[in-house]
């Protein structure tokens, strides 16, 4: 009998008729003897609709910390009918706002991180073998002020009371069956994976994988949360997000999945003085545009002259080559090019830390394939490289192969 | 400088259109020097919304703790709606849920009464100029779960929030712009009173005049909150509802207004022996039938026999007459006679107390104007008749005149 947290997102609960199904699908897991800690989201469309209200009172800019009473709502609403759920299906059950399990964060409002939560409340419950239903996203600051944790926070909300529960699992449950070794939209032979590394995850959700908010993985591994991916709509065991240690390293494949990012578009400040304070000089003044750079790379030329090459969104393409070409002179640059029709395609797997010769088998296989590289990027965990955006899906295929990712049933057909 | 608790209903926060005009006015209000507490309820429909999701999970009867949790959420949207109408406004405020202020009340999901309120913030808030908006209808038990006050419950809130802080009024923003001596649909001479006794609104709210909730009437007096009922929606100065101690009382007119109900239904058991328990033996059973009896009339006959007569809401009556038709043998009556076209009239004051020769005024009124009286029935400060539903209005504007309750202006016209 263990103690699990399981977590349902604004669509898994976004009718009467869904909140029903979630409700007998806990069913089943009590009948297995599991004790159950349950995590919803606003029912989908609710907090649209609830921000609309405030854009209407404030249209420039809420108030943070009454957004954060407004939005709150969205959750209450969703516990109180999942908890009717359970009981008229004859199962014990009693729901929580964050502010009644004292879910206590910062008092930075729509944005708030955990600072503690007091778990008697619900240890109480669970001994008297109720369910218990806690509303994710939201908590109380010290003031007793409501709060919001932005963005991805029910997830960081299941999260963290896994952690002071210390249950033996935290379940997300999204509209996803897992996590994939790349999209199966673009490689039909993707396989779901069983486990993957926090790391992993880590790198496969910065690129672009988005099955759970990286908030959400960072504090799984900080506190050994183990996490698990799963569909509400289908049944399965989804993936198992683990930090594994060396020992069991020592059994991962080399590379675990292949990512990408489609909305990256290049840009190069061409013959340009190599001296220190070059790489400010130029991002210096993007990030007060409030543009987020990716990868950067710089060469280093023969002539004391360099290139400077870096990604930024798609979205902020214009924008920076027109603030650059009017400062060309000022940077001393002999040109600035750029490029907004190409892709980001990334190697993930912590087997590449152990082993020696992971870039080769990535180049030789895009080589084959025909597939030029404009920019390489290494961590220890992943590699990426630049390609045109039309190579794409022939990129994935070929990684995908190269290191034998495919599922091998689906491969034999 | 006073201290006002002004309370809006759902009406007058129903769409963000109206929450900017209630902003509009409070700012009005604290140009006037005045602090001010503002309750408010679930924007008008929310709660209707909410119950049917509840309905559609729960179908028989919704769990009462969890039912409490959903609706408390229409409040709270509300509190953080207008709050932001303020800040965009440039006026200093914070909104809190019931629970954040301490509003504590006993356990009685969706009819909590209030046991205690901690006014500490909501002082410190005020001495910091700022306004306060709390939510009303909620309010939060020993054991921190989220309890409901029932119909007409933010009245209460506002009422007991007033007595805690010791305001200066409680102002109780409806869509009627006060009190009236009579229905202005029926008498159109009807007039605003400036003033009216607790115990003189009670009866008229009893009575059919329904403009306050009577629990939050009942609960003004017994902390002796003046209470004022102003309209949300014209300018004015509504009806001042006050305990009168025996100084003003002599003051006051001998009858302060005309109440009546249109609802009623008449039953008369005739010819049942006159003997201990007859009462009993009629009205338990139909208690048991869960209807409501209202006006309880017995006459003494000449022959040990007597007529038992009561009224009921109409909507009971067949109900009420086939079950004592079928019982007649039993309580050994001669026959069972009914009447579903009376209505109840009835003058209220607390002059009456101190003054004879009311009642012969009104029914020499009455019977100036040919109404018959099928029903009489007294209290301290009402006298109530009965009489057939088409002399109506004929007899609320006898008694108006006979009163001198009418609008001298109107009247002059």
């Amino acid at each position: 009998m263990a103690l699990l947290v399981k977590k349902f997102g604004g669509t898994s609960v976004g009718t009467t008729e869904r909140i029903k199904a979630v409700a007998d699908q806990l069913v089943a897991a009590r009948q297995e003897g599991h004790d159950l800690v349950v995590v919803v989201s606003a029912m989908s469309g609710e907090t649209n609709r609830l921000v609309a209200l405030a854009d209407d009172i404030m249209p420039d800019a809420a108030d943070p910390r009454e957004l954060d009473v407004l939005l709150s709502t969205g959750e209450q609403v969703t516990i109180a009918l999942l908890t009717m759920a359970l009981l008229s299906r004859g199962v014990p059950a009693k729901s929580y706002t964050g502010g009644q399990v004292r879910i206590l964060t910062d008092s930075s409002h729509s944005k708030a991180r955990i600072v503690e939560i007091d778990q008697q409340k619900i240890q109480n419950d669970l001994s008297k073998g109720r369910v218990v239903v806690v509303a994710g996203f939201q908590g109380l600051d010290a003031e007793g002020d409501i709060t919001t944790l932005g963005r991805g926070g029910s997830d960081t909300s299941a999260v963290a009371l896994a952690a002071a529960l210390q249950a033996q699992e935290c379940q997300i449950y999204t509209d996803v069956d897992g996590v994939y070794t790349t999209d199966p939209r673009v490689e039909p032979r993707a396989r779901r994976m069983e486990k993957i590394t926090f790391e992993e995850m880590l790198e496969m959700a910065s690129l672009g994988s988005k099955v759970l908010q990286i908030r959400a993985v960072e504090f799984a591994g900080k506190y050994s949360v183990p996490l698990r991916v799963l569909s509400s709509f289908k049944p399965g065991n989804g993936t198992l997000i683990t930090y594994d240690d060396e020992g069991t390293e020592m059994e991962q494949a080399l590379v675990s999945g292949i990512a990408f990012h489609r909305d990256e578009a290049q840009i190069t400040v061409c013959g340009i003085p190599d001296q220190p304070g070059t790489a400010f000089s130029i991002l210096g003044p993007i990030a007060d545009l409030n543009v987020e750079v990716d990868m950067i790379v710089q060469n280093v030329g023969a002539d004391d002259l360099t290139d400077f090459t870096f990604t930024v969104n798609r979205a902020d393409y214009a924008k920076v080559m027109s603030f650059l070409e009017e400062r060309k002179d000022e940077l001393g640059a002999a040109s600035i090019i750029g490029n907004n029709r190409i892709n980001k395609l990334s190697i993930v797997g912590v087997g590449m830390r152990s082993h020696a010769g992971i870039a080769s088998i990535m180049f030789h296989a895009l080589s084959e394939a025909g597939v030029n590289l404009r920019m390489i990027s290494t961590s220890e965990i992943k590699i990426s490289v630049v390609i045109d955006e039309k190579y794409l899906e022939l990129g994935v295929r070929a990684l995908h192969e190269a290191f034998e990712l495919g599922d091998d049933e689906v491969e034999g057909d």
